[in-house]
């Protein structure tokens, strides 16, 4: 039977650029008779504006029930004021908890042609490889007591709590360690132990965890403050970095900005494998909905398209295909093509329809 | 009577630094006749050990009876294993909370001279002025419950507590309007609203300050990931900042980083104006106590002197001689004289106390 593939373009540009995957697709089935089993529905403010409510039941199950899910990115303006409860943000919030899509992997690589669009100085970022792993169900994300409440003289108070238990931080870690092995064998656990118990305990957590199966990989320690500092002064000294999903919320998107091209950015949030053998799965750009320009052809594809072919590989193990998309995308920047976000002197400026037609033809 | 100034230099470089900044004051004192209450003491690892903690009571005091306190760095390795309750870091903390100083101002400034430092394009961070108003006092560092519980199966539990209330966030903002008015007039306030209800009160009571009180000032908001790409993609764009106390730990590292002298940056955390008339208030160095440059003369002087300017300037009202000093800086700077954390070719090095003597020199 044809792998099951959810597809969720959600808001502002999500739409525009998973046109472009899609077109990969079309491709695939046409000049390769790769068939998939392809639904799409609606999250976030496009849910919103349809059912009333970011993401339905109906999505959830579906997506847990498909072998994964393509994501494109949710957030919209126009729902700033719809209040708390029906942001367009909890649709991505719900998939990760609902499915337990535990580990964010975010990978921050600087593309040799395109060392250039970074604010950082070549120098410093030349062959910049760093994943990051980031937990995405735990944290203060999710933790009670949480909200606002209003004391008897009428002042209010805003809640979170963040919450930590060794089952959570040792399944991310060891998402982490693994991952290292096949890189360059370092992880580096970012937290704030010096000020948060949570923080502590993440520490001792993964410090034990790598004694006991991982002594092979090299393991160091970071404070969150210093570690966004060393991003900026010195990013080539990370390999693969885990923490929680606050700080990995900052880190991992400033880890992409150093690359100069967030348009270009996969990631990939991965679940604990069930009983049928299956690991629930969604892939997204790293980049936002960036509602400022949508619907003008101006928003950057290969993000969308490189989390397709990150879906291939990791979810449905076409390692061939993944490898052919990711080298047209990396042929199509080679010729020059460039959307207007990585635009610079001497290069062919196109729109999203443009770069997606490019890749297609490579 | 002289005004009463308390010097907490504590750990690593911090000694080291201060003496620098003393040598400042002793040449006040010769050549101009200014003679402040000066006294010292522990604090950090020092106190630790000394005392067998990292910050007595006596010292605490005495911070509370001084116009100003001026502090070096804490955090030493060597008490990594000293235990959650007696970390170095907890003199800091505890000065913060006990003094009540929650608001902490972090400059991040180019020198002019100093624009090939960074590892930013210098196109991207020429002229870069940013002041950070980081809560200090509240959040996520203080709240409870906090601590590391184990569960009946023998897990455990890591717990914090991010509070914070109409009251706290309205005098931190208030400071940040404040000084905006005396700046490029622009507030822009960071939280993770669209996650966090604490961050969503936070957005809310700074909205409703501002709508009450500043209208003239320029209000943005912006969520805490975006807010760190930012920096990395136009910090020029911000003015003045207005954040949590976790957030504004990693964002303030963050944009002092950009600057590329880390070693150059003061910063001041103040309180609330007393019956007395007095404002609490603690200058210090942006950077951390380095212990791996401790002792070898290496270390750069010149954020402790900025602090001790600044202190001039904020808490004495000696607008001129704080003015004396940051232009003496500023010369040396200018003829070339570098310690080796910002050293490039064709200038000219010097250790810790050559730069001090620079500076009293000019
Ligand atoms: C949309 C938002 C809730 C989300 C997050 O904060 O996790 C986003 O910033 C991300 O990093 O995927
Ligand atoms: C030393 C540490 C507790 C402190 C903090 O996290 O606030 C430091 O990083 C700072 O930013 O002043």
């Amino acid at each position: 039977a044809p792998k099951k593939l959810l597809i969720l373009p959600g808001d502002g540009i999500g739409p525009e650029i998973m046109r472009e995957a899609r077109r990969i697709m079309d491709w695939m089935a046409q000049a390769r008779g790769i068939r998939f089993d392809i639904s799409e529905d609606l999250v976030g403010g496009a849910s919103l504006a349809v059912h009333g409510q970011p993401i339905t039941q109906q999505v959830i199950d579906a997506a847990r029930a498909a072998d994964a899910v393509l994501f494109g990115s949710v957030g919209d303006p126009k729902w700033a004021s719809a209040g708390f409860d029906r942001r367009p943000e909890i649709a991505i919030l719900k998939l990760r908890q609902e499915l337990g899509l535990f580990a964010n992997l975010r990978p921050a690589k600087v593309f040799d042609s395109l060392v250039d669009a970074s604010t950082l100085k070549p120098d410093v970022i030349r062959g910049l490889d760093i994943m990051i792993v980031r937990e995405t169900v735990g944290g203060i994300y999710f933790g009670t007591p949480r909200g606002i409440e209003t004391l008897p003289d009428g002042s209010r108070r805003g809640i979170n709590t963040e919450v930590y238990t060794t089952a959570e931080i040792e399944r991310v870690a060891r998402v982490a360690f693994d991952l290292a092995r096949k890189r360059d064998n370092r992880v580096c656990s970012v937290e704030k132990c010096n000020v948060m118990e949570s923080g502590l305990l993440w520490k001792e957590v993964v410090t034990a965890l790598h004694d006991r199966e991982y002594k092979d990989v090299e393991l160091s320690h970071m404070l969150a403050d210093n570690c966004a500092m060393q991003m900026v002064r010195n990013p080539r000294q990370f390999d693969v970095i885990v923490t929680g999903n606050l700080f990995g919320d900052l880190l991992s998107d400033l880890a992409s900005m150093l690359t100069g091209s967030l348009g270009m950015l996969p990631s990939a949030t991965l679940g604990a494998k069930g009983e049928d053998g299956r690991t629930p799965a969604l892939y997204e750009p790293i980049h936002g909905s960036a509602p400022d320009i949508a619907g003008q052809g101006k928003a950057n594809p290969l993000a969308q398209i490189l989390s397709f072919a990150m879906l291939l590989r990791y979810s449905f193990d076409m390692q061939e295909d993944a490898a052919m998309i990711e080298k047209a995308v990396s042929n199509v920047l080679d010729r020059g093509l460039r959307t207007p976000d990585i635009m610079s002197a001497g290069r062919t400026e196109v729109n999203t329809a443009g770069m997606g037609e490019a890749v297609v033809a490579e």
